[in-house]
């Protein structure tokens, strides 16, 4: 059918009908950004057909398979449902394969670029054949090439230019995984988006359409792993009952490019093996690992292995038999090796017994055991010391174990950032972290160097984002949070990029090539982290969320039973000042730091106002830079982060021409929610404050609509993802 | 844009190209049977464009505003988007408005037709007004005109003639609602297609596109009203915090014509009132209901009222406080009256107190109160009198309380039927019930004739389907059981219309015209009622699944605290035979029935076999009609089962060239889990009862493929809905 149907001026006319329609109609966000819109422009869609008549897929591999479909996907979406339709000489051919598949013509022209690329890295060049001009993807793999084939699609989607292709690129790190906290029974912690996309029951005999869809999604930013169960883990994951369901998911992921890792429970020989202890010494628990280990592998030749939450909050792990993390993850780590897996070992640790600064445990507990770590472990660190709050100090870990590969742990969904109704750009705070100086090698030490191994030459390299995804029709909840999805994977891949060419590729993708509608979006986007700070917990305040589902202010809440727990411990407000004494008169964290930093951080005036209270306890009426008392200052803050989700809201309300009224009223009520509830906190945390400071909200401050009983008395029951 | 563009031949191929790529692109299910398919057949889209070419709203209601949305979507998709673009003269006007609106020239010619129907009804006539031809949907409210716009789209859509239309149609049954099992964090008591579609979290200021398209896809099959929350109740949705969110989504459903309702917690003044009690007689327990109802009533209007589950599995209720069911009901009936609300008060109980027999408890507590609950109370009976098993006898309570409305309750959730992966036509076994023969007042006293009030002349009327929807993207996690939520709704419309009829007109909305597709995938749903009995519960069998979640066999379940929470209560197989006598020789509960019915039941001669075993314990050598034994001929049931999945999935298979990849692809899977889930029930209930029979499988029965040992040893911690 097809192949018979030729395009005339008046079919494109009707094409264009349905574009527009579709606009009209609605978008539910299912596509994310593979979205292969209609290219309206005849003339650059003109251009894009000259260049391209036929595909060439080069092998037979699955993932040659894929990355075929995906291309006519693409490309009839852009190009027309017509385009590939004609059988025709190979005169424009789309050639696609890796480089063992090559002819040698082709080949020798590549040859200085394969040296510029690594396995997973592609090639996509313009190049002539026997006086043809045509365009080769490829890469030494075929995942490689997989990579390219979407990096060219993405080309086409954002109107860029194909006539003198020359595109090389690569991963800079190895592992680059989502991290599902999804549980057996669907829930996911910290989830927003709906449940867990992991429909257990039905595998391993039904296969979502989503699992293929995700696979691509993914492999389309280059995401190569994913953790699919909680870190707060069930041992029944091990069980052939659900190995059997995990081998589907590993079969339909693996064409993609992407490992299936599980979380382990450390418990799990006793739990399911039978065994009287899970002391990681034990001749026959190092056993049980190991046939475990075989077990899974027999299964899934290229699981990629374990990761593991061990004694923390509750989990069990090697201190539950006086061993300590390297015994638990060495053990581990020898049970995979023989397959080439890898232990993610979590540094997110922190203990009841220890009463001086929770900031400070994961360092204390980790930095000791430098070099001890077998070579297939990596130490898994959160990127700040406390948990994925809107702002934190990078962790003192990152430069501080030359001899270990840490990975980078980022939180996609937003546990304190407003769930899944804020409209926050996370890229922009991946972006400060990776880019903060730990000066371990003198100035200039990132920590994007220490992940991607070239500070401390590591060859063994990886990056974990909890995932924002779930069950939702458009996945994460909220359209625009899509973005950090996506912004993750960008920075997984390249750790350099910015948040700015980010939110630009991803807007393209994902809505439209128009700047009346780019570059407000775009602008919105990136100011909303600091948005969030500032109406959350500005000038460097942290954990003063409310409790267990940690939706809205708690500053109040005193009365967990670990001290740590509560937001009192953080903030420490008191008539005398406000925030967290971490300098040498107080807990004395800032020793964890290399000596340039934590200078900086000791001395109240070159630390940085936005971690003033991380780092001091500070007096009501300190002066902050300009001018302000600090308690003035603070209230401005607050009421500066209310003031910017106005404008983003602003923003977003006069995009209504240029994208689907699906997307645009999703996103509009959700900004309007996100104004709602930044005025919540800056109310009640203002409020709570002024008890302290006893002084007046300064001129330019909204007076609260609500007391401060009011607020405390709120109560979300079955607030989501807790 | 869309006005400008004129629509030729060639637009036309293209216009069938799409359609013919969206097959292939798969369909996700989402749009259930409001498809709205582009009719293909040249001549036939011609026909239905020369009857129409510009619509007529009559009056300005919101109601009258969705009706006329709907026929826009519904007119574009199947005659094309070009549809109604051509601003012209009335001359082939759709005028659809009440009968207030009506103009004198109009209502002068549907004089005798309005005096057809009743407050919801509608009339769909061609007519002529000053010579010209017209067709005029109309009823006596808005809503009644909703009704027939729903019907005149699904007349094209199943590509019916248009020319003289005269179709006159009433519901003959006034409430008709969907009780939804749903908790308030999003789980689904017997939920199978994901989790609850109420995002409580985000309302009220976010309005899911699903709420709009959930009341669109009611109202088209007329079901008007829904209760919201599980009748196992917390409290807290009365309190202003939910209600506040409920009131939205009441304002979302009012235009479709559906009413809200809330199930109510028994103990809810204690709960969320502070009062020292919950007794239904006391003076202080009275008036906070009442202001309970005012203030939802302020809030909600048109509020429904309340569902209750009382003094039953646990719930509180008049029980606890000495007082029964009457002081229950009539107490919380009187509440909501001065707002013309009702209460749906469930019959479905049953006490561990009462040793001899669950199937006559709710007969036993209920018709001795015939004619003493308030006019506005309708009790709500489920159609069995164990728990909406495969197949069960009617429940002995309809048509034994002449004086009392009654409401049926279906389970269109597939509790005991396979859940979500086994593919079963419900209307069948509704189709059954309502037919079923009560003889309250002689030969024909049906039961559809208690239900729709013209058996004992009842001016209240009601029925109630416990819903299968949840947030999977096709409502129903399989796209076959959205037969089972439209038909429910067509039976509640017209509770004496066919199984048969209802599949042809789903199938025909859902996917296809094609006779090619309807025949054979009509007969597959009706037989699959049939076999899921034989496959699970054959000859009489019930209550024989596994504990808790009640996924796959347990007839050996022996060991939970109440006798009759156990399979072998029901069963009671033993060296002699199996089944529960409940004849006079037994716990006589066919005393329940109207003699000729209890006559027919207590002979085993003239029992139903279907019945057999539900009324009688047979011995296992005993001979059926067939002139088989009980044991084998339980086994050919069996066995018959299996065979009859395996021939749906062999039916199903041939279908591929006739509908979507997406839709095929899905429904293929699932046959085949059903496949392999009917022979785990054939192996386990055979090998567990052949231990007491001691006689081998006959011939034609296949040999069990595991050991009765492994069945047992199956656990499914995390199957859904538990």
């Amino acid at each position: 059918m097809l192949k018979k149907v030729r395009l005339n001026k008046h079919h494109l006319a009707l094409l264009l009908l349905f574009v527009v329609c579709s606009k009209s109609f609605g978008n539910d966000g299912y596509k994310l950004w593979l979205q292969y819109r209609f290219v309206e422009n005849e003339a650059l869609r003109g251009n894009y057909r000259s260049y391209i008549n036929k595909l060439m897929p080069l092998g037979d591999s699955k993932t040659i398979e894929v990355a075929e479909k995906e291309l006519e996907l693409g490309l009839k979406g852009m190009l027309g449902l017509d385009f590939l339709s004609k059988p025709g000489v190979g005169e424009k051919s789309l050639i696609f394969g890796e480089k063992s598949n090559l002819s040698k013509d082709i080949s020798i022209q590549l040859e200085s670029d394969f040296n510029n690329i690594n396995d997973e890295g592609f090639i996509i060049k313009s190049i002539s054949i026997k006086g043809k001009n045509q365009i080769v993807i490829t890469g030494n793999t075929d995942v490689g090439v997989l990579y390219g084939v979407y990096h060219f699609l993405q080309l086409l989607q954002s109107h860029k230019p194909i006539e003198q292709l020359k595109i090389v690129d690569s991963p800079k790190l190895k592992v680059r995984v989502l991290n599902h906290w999804d549980n057996l029974d669907r829930t996911v912690e910290r989830g927003y988006a709906g449940f867990s996309i992991w429909d257990w029951h039905r595998l391993p005999d039904y296969i979502d359409q989503r699992y293929v869809d995700y696979a691509r999604a993914n492999a389309s930013i280059g995401i190569n792993g994913t953790v699919l169960n909680n870190v707060n883990a069930n041992a029944l994951i091990l069980t052939p009952q659900y190995l059997e369901k995990v081998e589907v998911l590993a079969n339909i992921f693996r064409p993609y490019g992407i490992k299936v890792y599980l979380t382990a429970r450390f418990s799990a020989p006793i739990e399911i093996g039978g065994l009287p202890t899970a002391d990681p010494l034990d001749l026959d628990v190092i056993k049980w690992w190991q046939e475990k280990a075989k077990e899974i592998y027999t299964r899934i030749p290229d699981f990629g292995g374990f990761l593991v939450k061990a004694n923390s909050e509750g989990q069990p792990g090697p201190q539950n038999y006086g061993r300590n993390h390297v015994d638990g993850a060495n053990m581990m780590a020898n049970a995979v090796a023989p397959f080439k897996g890898i232990v993610m070992w979590r540094a997110f640790v922190y203990s009841e017994h220890d009463t001086t600064d929770r900031a400070k445990q994961a360092y204390s507990e980790f930095v000791p055991y430098d070099g001890q770590f077998k070579d297939n472990v990596l130490v898994q660190v959160k990127n700040g010391a406390i948990d994925f709050q809107p702002r934190e100090p990078f962790h003192p870990m990152f430069g501080a174990m030359p001899k270990t590969p840490l990975m980078m742990e980022f939180q996609i969904t937003q546990e304190y950032l407003g769930f899944s109704t804020h409209s926050i750009f996370l890229p922009k705070l991946f972006e400060e972290v990776l880019k903060a100086d730990t000066y371990r090698k003198g100035k200039g030490s990132t920590i994007a160097k220490d992940i991607d191994g070239s500070l401390h030459n590591k060859r063994l390299t990886g990056i974990a984002g909890v995932s924002n995804i779930g069950s939702d029709i458009n996945w994460t909840g909220n359209t625009m949070l899509q973005a950090n999805w996506y912004g993750y994977g960008r920075l997984a891949w390249n750790p350099y990029l910015s948040a700015n060419e980010i939110a630009d590729e991803w807007l393209v993708l994902t809505f439209s090539t128009n700047e009346s509608f780019i570059k407000p979006v775009k602008n919105m986007m990136l100011d909303s982290k600091e948005a969030v700070v500032n109406y959350m917990t500005p000038l460097g305040l942290h954990h003063i969320m409310d409790t267990g589902h940690h939706y809205g202010p708690g500053p109040w809440v005193s009365n967990l039973s670990r001290p740590e727990w509560n937001p009192v411990y953080y903030h420490k407000a008191d008539k005398n000042g406000i925030g967290f004494d971490r300098t040498p008169t107080g807990s004395n964290a800032t020793e964890q730091y290399a000596d340039e930093v934590a200078a900086k951080f000791n001395n109240i005036n070159t630390c940085p106002e936005e971690d003033l209270l991380w780092f001091h306890h500070v007096p009501w009426d300190y002066r902050l830079k300009n001018g302000k008392t600090l308690w003035d200052g603070m209230a401005l803050k607050y009421q500066e982060g209310v003031n910017q989700v106005e404008h983003m809201g602003k923003t977003w309300d006069t995009m209504e021409a240029y994208i689907d009224s699906g997307r645009f009223n999703e996103v509009k009520m959700l900004l309007n929610i996100q104004f709602k509830e930044a005025k919540w906190w800056r109310d009640a945390c203002l409020l709570y404050f002024q008890q302290f400071s006893g002084k007046p909200l300064p001129d330019g401050v909204e007076k609260p609509t609500q007391t401060l009983e009011y607020f405390k008395s709120l109560k979300f029951p079955f607030a989501p993802g807790n």
